[in-house]
Order: structure tokens, then C-alpha cells, then sequence
């Protein structure tokens, strides 16, 4: 690092903070931004600031949101039936992007993991318990992610809401539309075979 | 995009301009930066204005620096009978780093591409001929890439200076250090037996 001037290794050790970004990359990415039109490199800082700044969570799905509620907890043509619960933020993207689902959503911001240290009250789940206790809610759909933290949130949640008369389902495991089966492993198979219906 | 809030939207917007971002990297990007200590993004965000706004070239090597003349530049123990051509700022860095070089540098900022429109007059060629007026130099090494645009420019630089009798020398091209024979191509396996010595 000392070789730059130092504008330049400050630049490089902050973007070599984000995630996936090495120092290589760090290195090519801040020669690119001194590269860039002045304006751009400012359009690039003003976008970050202005994201903080603007972006808070939704009070009632915990969603990162630029008002309050969001606009998916405001639609009134949505189903408030349904909560549809993910670990975060790029889950309801992908499953908005399917337009299958009109329900309401309940971002946890993360999956229990005793690993990490992520218990139960370090992500939202009282935030979600909270909102079924009006009585409107018939049914909570668990999405988080089939890995093992995300089916024991998913276990965790279910035995919670059980008692409460609610409705609890998980989505579907098995082979990804257009995948192989060989190339998928046997837990996955497993899960595919478990979950058949009849046609 | 429009499953997104706009303050979110126009930030993975920004990001996914930078080189070898693409989409998917950008919004994660985006959601690291928005989960990260406010303070913590207002850093990644100052340390690009700060270095867009406090670094410019070096008025005599071209290189990008905080100060002008660069510290390489006005560096009274170095060498300024020899300088090093190079095609970028990081080139700088790698030549520094061999420890091996105490001379001069000058960047070009690029490499003549008729391909992408690059002809002699878009890189600083013509800053490099003005240094070498006052007759001090006595050798210039052009280390440009070994690539077809690099050795094209280094064609181009010894043919302007042989007629001003500086002695112009190319870096030796090869097998790396480490290299294995078999993995390199036949261009680079020539150039290895041409530039042969004896031991």
C-alpha cells in the first residue's frame, strides 16, 4: 500500500471491505473510478450516501424500504391473509419476479445459526408474532433458504406459530425446473421424491 | 428494477457500472452497503470523492498522485538518467515492488489500439518526447505489455527515439518464474529460446 498516495490506498482499502472484493479487485476497481468523469464518480458516492440516508425498514415486514410502510405492506390489493416469511430483502425480488404471490411478506433479516451466533432474537421473528396476533393472518408461508439454517428458522417459526392456530406451510424442495437429476445430491433427491404428487 | 426502491435501484445502478460487476454482484453489493454502519458507508462514499478531487497526474511522469511533482518524481536519490515506460498507474506499483529499479517513470495511460480508435496522440507520448529534450536521459526501457497493443507501442516509442540516439530497451519477455513449459503458448516459448543467455 504504500506505494499509492494515500487518496488512492484509502480508496482501495475501503472497496476492498465489500464483499467478493480482493485487493486485486479493489485495485482495478479504484483505477476505474479515477479514471471515471469527475460527475460520475460523483453520481457513484452520492448514490451510496443517498441509499443510506433514504433506506430504513418497513415497520410492519421489516423490508428495506424508502417509506414507510412500504409499498408492498400499503397495496391494498394485496392479500393480508398471507405472510409469505424470507430471510431477506433479494427474496421477496425473486418472489415478486414470479408474480405468483400477492400476499404480504415478513423480512427476518437472517436465519438462526448457532455457528454465527444468530439466535432467534437477533432476526425478526418478533416482529412476525407481533403481527399475527390481530387474528387476520390465516396462513404463514416459510421461504427461508433450504439450507440448515434456514429449515431450522423455518422449524423454529412453525413450532412457535403451531399453538397459535395458524396456518403453517414451507415451500416445495426438489429438482430446479430445468435441472439434472445426477447432478443433484441425494438430500435434494430425497426431498423430490418426498414431495411427489399425483398427476 | 422496479421491484426495488429507487434510492436502492440507482445504487446497484452506480455499482453495476463499475468493470466486472455485473447485476447479481451489484445487488450484493447494495444490500452489504445498506446492512453496513452508517459511518462505515460514509467512508467508501468520501474515500471516492476525496481521492476523484485530491488526485491528479504528475505534471513530468504522468503518473495519478496527491502531490506534483509525485513522490517518485521528486525523489532526489533516484536515478533520472533512466526511465521506465509503462501503460498504467499499477504498473508503477509492480515495477516498484521488484525493488529493483531506481530510476524514472512515465505512464502512458494506455496503449496504441487502431482496434478501439487509440492512436499515438491519445496516450502521453508526446509528454514523454518533451522529457527528453534536455538530453539528462540516456535510456529509456519500454515495459509495456507483452501483448499485440503494448508491443505496438513500444515499436511506435523506439522508432520516435532512435533518431535522438537514447538508448531504448525493451523488458525481456519469457517464461514467469514458477512457469511451467508445457502451460505456455508457442509465441511466448520462442520469445524465451530468442532472448536466451548464456550462463
Amino acid at each position: 500500500m504504500e506505494y499509492y498516495a494515500l487518496p488512492i490506498a484509502n480508496l482501495i482499502d475501503e472497496l476492498s471491505r465489500l464483499p467478493g472484493v480482493g485487493k486485486k479487485t479493489a485495485q482495478r476497481l479504484a483505477f476505474h473510478i479515477l479514471e471515471m468523469e469527475p460527475l460520475e464518480a460523483e453520481k457513484l458516492a452520492h448514490s451510496i450516501v443517498n441509499a443510506k440516508e433514504k433506506i430504513k425498514y418497513c415497520s410492519i415486514c421489516c423490508n428495506l424500504t424508502d417509506e414507510d410502510p412500504c409499498h408492498l405492506c400499503k397495496n391494498t390489493k394485496r392479500d393480508n391473509s398471507t405472510i409469505c416469511v424470507v430471510q431477506g430483502p433479494k427474496d421477496v425480488v425473486a418472489m415478486e419476479k414470479t408474480k405468483e404471490y400477492n400476499g404480504m411478506y415478513h423480512v427476518l433479516h437472517g436465519a438462526i445459526s448457532p455457528m454465527d451466533d444468530i439466535g432467534p432474537d437477533d432476526i425478526r421473528i418478533k416482529e412476525l408474532l407481533k403481527r399475527l396476533q390481530d387474528g387476520e393472518v390465516e396462513e404463514v408461508i416459510l421461504a427461508t433458504n433450504p439450507t440448515v439454517e434456514g429449515e431450522a428458522t423455518a422449524m423454529y417459526i412453525s413450532k412457535l406459530l403451531k399453538p397459535m392456530g395458524i396456518k403453517t406451510t414451507r415451500i416445495a424442495h426438489g429438482i430446479p425446473v430445468g435441472g439434472d437429476l445426477e447432478y443433484y445430491d441425494e438430500v435434494t433427491l430425497s426431498k423430490a421424491l418426498e414431495g411427489r404428487r399425483e398427476l
